[in-house]
């Protein structure tokens, strides 16, 4: 009998046309679902793939990490190109290790690193437009930057997410919220433990309106206190939206 | 009466989705037909558009030149504006201005500047899939710069297109073959008088045959010599192709 082994990749999308990482039953068009039906035909038994981030449809990944664990004589090297050759052109597994048994993609990462582009011209996006949002009024970045010194550190997040109030905490900790120029982009850089459900896109949209002079800077923390999702900015685009880097111990 | 005036315009697409620039009987998605519809409707009278370069299918412009003659009261402004309200998403005006009246695109053009993207990885293009060719192989770029040495300057260039001979010359002057290293990316700088039908795909194609030592650089003056279609290397794909700028005197 084959040895079960636990492997770990890396993975990069293009989320265009998915419905996002996380399969689900009423349709087979997610990440996860491609991946799992590549890996169960190549083993001929039910495969589970163990995402670190679940991106929205329309969220991208440069570094996305899953691990799953499988009864193969295969090396890691032939697992990875047995998918790169059935995956189609917009997924890529670009690494593929032997992790420890106990290692889980998701339960084991420690932070996350998003990154969101905004187009800030009146110009169209012509070959990035799947990529990024376009806002092509000016925005004030002193009070965006202002806003964003509000929002560092550990916070609960309540109004920043689209789930409900349950029993799981909604307390996480921003690292750093850092902003890059590159050509008409503003790239905003998001690091943290992690991020609840929409919350980058709420964070991104309520920054937006405030670069915009629709919302003050100094409401942020009590947006904040408020633990309230009708407090917070709009649900900014999906598309913008790409999850670059998760880390571990 | 309006009187009529000739508007320069300079164009961006993503060549992906479309049948070239050139407007073709049997379809009508192409980049000229969807520019004539709108001036047409915008006019209420039938508009011609003429462009710098006829591209291909999958070919791509960052700033393809086009002019049109129509009787408007609209400022240059306001006639951008109205095209890019109604273009999509992936074909974008980025300068309209009023021209000379005798001004013609194609006809008064006397240089352009092609790129070619090889994506030189075995890694997958997962976000530039459409705008690069991958060749994962090394690349003898030590030949393939004696090859382009060869092709530098004034040469008939026969060989070089799928254009049967005919009456029109097919002599041309190539200016520089320059090549970029961006990332994974090989972008080849071809700068030249004009160019033929296909012809900067077959000059690339041979350059890559060059590169992976199916064919000697020393071979290359015989091919343009003997002005045979043949004797030439392969069409290569179009949507690593873009046509970056067009020169006027």
């Amino acid at each position: 009998m084959k040895k079960i082994r636990n492997f770990r990749i890396i993975i990069q999308y293009d989320g265009t046309k998915y419905n996002g990482w996380q399969k689900q039953v009423s349709t087979e068009n997610t990440i996860q679902g491609k991946l799992e039906t590549l890996l169960t035909k190549m083993c001929e038994e039910p495969v589970e793939v163990n995402g670190a981030g679940r991106t929205d449809a329309g969220v991208h990944a440069l570094a996305q990490v899953a691990n799953f664990r499988i009864a193969t004589d295969k090396t890691a090297e032939e697992v990875m190109q047995y998918m790169n050759q059935y995956l189609p052109q917009d997924i890529s597994v670009v690494s593929c290790k032997e992790a420890g048994e106990r290692f889980h993609a998701r339960l084991n990462a420690t932070g996350k690193h998003y990154q969101y582009s905004v187009w800030n011209s009146a110009e169209k996006p012509v070959f990035v437009r799947n990529y990024t949002h376009q806002v092509p009024e000016a925005l004030d970045m002193a009070a965006i930057k202002e806003a964003i010194s509000y929002l560092i550190g550990t916070h609960d997040f309540q109004s920043f997410t689209s789930t409900k109030r349950g029993k799981k905490s909604t307390v996480r900790t921003i690292e750093s919220i850092e902003v890059e120029t590159s050509g008409k982009e503003l790239i905003f850089h998001f690091k943290g433990d992690g991020f609840l459900y929409h919350m980058v896109r709420i964070l991104m949209g309520t920054l937006v309106e405030v670069g915009l002079g629709i919302r003050n800077a100094k409401d942020i923390p009590l947006v904040l206190e408020a633990c309230d999702r009708s407090k917070a900015g709009h649900l900014i685009p999906a598309k913008g939206l790409t999850l670059v880097e998760v880390t571990y111990d």
